[in-house]
């Protein structure tokens, strides 16, 4: 069977890694020539919204999916005429406008911190009266890595913010004390099977992914069931196929749902070695119409991402136990370029190989925000 | 860096899979429209003796390698002036020709079986008198998954038998009562360090391998000593660099070697989830100039090849613990088109998994020699 992607990152170059033992080939659509994934499928360079690329690349496959949630909604529309999408393109719409997704977490009843839209200076003014600060104003589209986000401090102007945010069609939010950020990553197949990973904590340093541990340490199992709740009402409501990731606060001993994304996250990127079936192994499998496989963990893992530089390969690989994922990407200041992963048998095992892998990844791990 | 790979059958192919996270890339050179490695590589549809092909990836390349040991020596030499190639041309020569691994063994005093060269039926008489029935006649070149091999029995015609190997020059080999086959696979860096992986038990079929076990159960801890002892002779005789594979005979309390593969081999595949490191990222990182990986095994892993067919997918994927590898080729008679790996907790878990895989590969358990 052939394979569909829209986008040709990492989390693409991924998937076809994790496919092709299964007798799987991809196609990826991405405007860039050097995409990730271009070196392990063929690539059919042209922007996401060309009718042309789009009917050649459903021409070319049996299913498309997608590894990105950015791609033009009426793109996967589109090819849903003409092949069979996974996941469904409503699922994309609705991770792609933040009122949207935060209204659909509230028509679920899945809490999240409280919100108001903002459209302009004025009704900025007026939610920041009825939340509070602290607040976080987050544009409504094209936020992701913190990008489109600007906090509100107590002494902070709100020009200012309205003014870093571009003056962009925006939620504000409550800026919640939440204990620390987790994940939960779900697969559904079309029969309605799905499986849950354990959830994982993340720890993020300039809005972007550093570190997840996983399973959670510390993780009370009550958690564990409410984000298996929360993720079997957004799977039915949204009529899903394939992997979906969940960013949750933790506060007190509830979750509060922060964003979903409709796609692998790098949140799971732990389950190629630290889990019996990957994130990415059970997206496809529901895609491609396969039972899901087990997600069950294989021990403690932690990764790190690697952002804008790369450690020696030598110094990387010469620590047993670690496994190197590098991207094909050329460095850039603040972008993900690979991510290291580490099984281990033992919570001290475990913190040993987060320090290990902060030093390789450029940094220290006491400069780590919890 | 950029590695080059003669050869792009399955094992060019995992061997890519697993080089990509490494940040490495790859061209393979192979005749073949339509080889397993395509996939995952880019490809140099030539034939292994053209001049023209050989420049072109020796310039597109920082290192070669090969997958298949029947390249022509010349390739290997003609590239060796041009890009430094691993392993050596040397291996490849000892390899292809049967005599010269039996000297080579003997040389190094790794017993094998009894052995007679033979170039024409007065030599194939003469030696079958020195070494009776029952023997093996096997032709020098090209011999692998069982061809160019012909069984002498006590009845047997001995004028039938040179028909069968095409009256080319072979050796004649006592058929020595062994108890079982049983593989050593080991990693050589051009520092000198090494890796073994636990000794494989190794059962065919019509002469191509149907099943390893590995760790081989039952195992006398000092037959993994002798094993590593023999492959240790060989990696310095031989001043190798990589992955090599030694085909042997358990005989009583001791081994005897049958024949070496210069390359990674079959009976290594369960390494891919039952070690930490697997043989074709160890073979890749010796390749390349990085440290080797922990070689020590997650479990008690068996596999089966897929031979001639496949089952369908959905029917291997639904047994939790299974992993499918489909290499990408088109079914044909006594081909091996994948196989399946399962890494199991105790050996009544492994014994099962064999059952089941020996069930999906379409052949019954109880039919299997051993």
């Amino acid at each position: 069977m052939r394979i569909g992607i829209l986008g040709g990152g990492q989390l693409g170059r991924m998937l076809a890694l994790a496919g092709h033992p299964l007798g799987l080939s991809f196609v990826v659509l991405d405007p860039a020539a050097d995409t990730p994934a271009a070196a392990v499928a063929d690539h059919i360079r042209a922007p996401f919204d060309s009718p042309t690329a789009l009917d050649r690349l459903a021409g070319a496959v049996d299913r498309v999916t997608y590894e990105f949630e950015n791609v033009p909604v009426a793109a996967a529309r589109h090819l849903c005429e003409r092949v069979t999408v996974r996941p469904p393109a409503g699922a994309l719409e609705a991770a792609q406008d933040r009122l949207a997704e935060k209204r659909l977490f509230a028509s679920l009843g899945i809490p999240t911190a409280p919100f108001v839209a903002v459209s302009d200076e004025a009704e900025l003014r007026e939610a920041l009266s009825r939340l509070g600060k602290p607040a976080v104003l987050k544009t409504r589209r094209l936020g992701y890595d913190g990008r489109g986000q600007t906090r509100l401090g107590t002494t902070d102007d709100m020009s200012a913010a309205w003014g870093r945010v571009g003056g962009a069609p925006s939620i504000l939010e409550e800026a919640i004390p939440f204990e620390r950020e987790l994940s939960v990553i779900a697969a559904a197949a079309p029969d309605g099977t799905r499986a849950f990973y354990p959830l994982v904590e993340n720890r993020h340093e300039a809005g972007i992914l550093r570190v997840s541990l996983a399973p959670a340490p510390e993780l009370d199992p009550s958690l564990q069931e409410l984000a298996e709740d929360y993720a079997d009402r957004l799977l039915a409501a949204l009529d899903y196929v394939g992997v979906l990731a969940i960013e949750l606060f933790q506060v007190g001993g509830t979750l509060w749902a922060n964003e979903v994304a409709p796609r692998v996250h790098n949140s799971g990127h732990w389950t190629i070695e630290g889990a019996v079936t990957s994130q990415f192994e059970n997206h496809l499998r529901a895609v491609a119409d396969l039972p899901l496989g087990d997600p069950s963990p294989r021990g403690l893992s932690a990764i790190v991402n690697l952002i804008g530089t790369t450690p020696p390969v030598a110094d990387a690989v010469e620590n047993a136990g670690l496994h190197l994922h590098i991207y094909g990407k050329a460095p850039r200041p603040g972008r993900k370029l690979g991510h290291m992963t580490w099984v281990a048998a033992s919570e001290p095992e475990r913190a040993g190989a987060v320090e290990r892998m902060m030093q390789l990844a450029g940094e220290h791990v006491s400069t780590l925000p919890r």
